[in-house]
């Protein structure tokens, strides 16, 4: 049984009209709470599995560090103290380097022109915009990496029911890592993560392959980890393409087996 | 053009080892702030449109109302004050009948044991089982509804990039109303939203329809406007399949046009 997947539940199929009793693996889904030195930044639905990754990711992805450096991550304590461990909250530590995080939904309102300008905006006070590529990605290494991509997503294959995201080399296509999970944020994100943990950030020569659409936030974690390029099976919106644009972030949507859209950076002229 | 669609953005299509330049309609994407009675709850990017049902829906599928009835819906001021209107933060108004939200994510620990079983557990705390189905759900009905939702998501169709959501009558499976958006829980919450405005909810004659995955946070939503049935087009997690047994949801996953899996209520022995 593939890692991440649990006990084959009784089901029933109906298949063109025939009707049979049968078993299914089915894809785990649990809540992780993610701590910044103590502070919770974030509690959301993933596979169980490269917990500390996802964490890391996270804290990469939204801006958390402020540059400070991960020191450890670990299971948190139970609620009964030293050696109660419990696997569903994760801590990173950076011994209080890293600024007190706020928290995202509160109360303090943020109606101040809340828009897509202003939220991209706020990602260019943090962000610094990446080199141009040198020329334009080409069609056949980013046909390698979808295909090699699906043939390494073995949860989605016992499963159909998660996403994955890959890191990719961007001169010879070839797959550096591939993760998996329910969520398409959390697959990326545990990319993200071990590639910080291994000092693999900035991404500069790599680019990020995602299973699914390329939304704005697919596009903020693959600025804020540096990568040169993001790969997305389906479409992207309007302010994934602007925030890919302002970020100089060649952006490839629909990239399929016979064809792909690039999106950025703007194309023409040529 | 479609609604929820912005202007066409320039792209460079690689068809094939054919290079031309075209054009595009992008899906859009913005941030919406959600307050009930000017408290926040959530900030999620969406795409706009039917603003009042995501808000209403949203508030709904998380339990936040606890009874109260909404007595208005609208956008907010903006930091000019009165009269300076942003369409991106909106606010369910229950003239402070419902509770005070608390934040979802926050300083507070939540460490005492958080996994799959006690969400589900809390989940149970606030919703009663649903009334069990006369009857196995009809593999025809099923098929009709699939068939008719994709019809009927034309920002799917000009963007590739949305999920759909719609809700359908048991009985014959004709569509009552199909929402689309960048995000499948937005999709979800918009149906559900418009739903409680009618005064259509419990909506206990019928079946949600999500075009996408079954996760938890689904079955959720489903079971809290008090659906009897939940369609998946792709497959379920663990823990949604043992929240829709508990929920006695009908839950069906991988509804294609010639086949599809029963998992939920627990289809043994017939």
């Amino acid at each position: 049984m593939v890692r991440g997947t649990t006990e084959r539940e009784v089901i029933r199929r109906i298949n063109a009209g025939l009707d049979r009793s049968g078993s299914d693996e089915l894809i785990v889904e649990e809540p992780l709470e993610i701590r910044l030195d103590g502070h919770i930044v974030a509690t959301t639905m993933r596979t169980p599995g490269h917990d500390f990754e996802l964490a890391v990711g996270l804290c990469v992805g939204d801006g958390l560090l402020g540059g400070a450096n991960v020191r450890r991550v670990r299971y948190c304590d139970g609620p009964c103290g030293p050696g109660d461990t419990t696997y569903n909250t994760v801590t990173v530590d950076t011994g209080h380097e890293a600024p007190v995080p706020t928290p995202r939904l509160g109360t303090v309102s943020s109606s101040c022109g809340l828009c897509g300008s202003t939220t991209l905006d706020e990602l260019c006070l943090r962000l610094a915009p990446l080199d141009p590529l040198p020329g334009p990605l080409d069609a056949e290494l980013v046909h390698r990496v979808t295909t090699d991509a699906s043939d390494r997503a073995p949860l989605f294959q016992a499963t159909g029911a998660s996403h994955a995201a890959a890191s990719f080399d961007m001169a010879t296509g070839e797959l550096d890592l591939v993760r998996e999970d329910i969520g398409r944020h959390n697959a990326v994100d545990k990319v993200v993560g071990r590639m910080a943990l291994d000092g693999h950030l900035p991404g500069t020569d790599k680019g990020l392959y995602v299973s699914g659409r390329a939304s704005f936030e697919m596009v903020q974690k693959a600025w804020a980890g540096g990568f040169r390029a993001l790969v997305a099976v389906s479409g992207p919106s309007a302010l994934a393409v602007r925030t890919a644009r302002t970020a100089g972030l060649c952006l490839i949507g629909f990239a399929r087996s016979d064809r792909m859209n690039v999106y950025a950076p703007d194309p023409l002229p040529r």
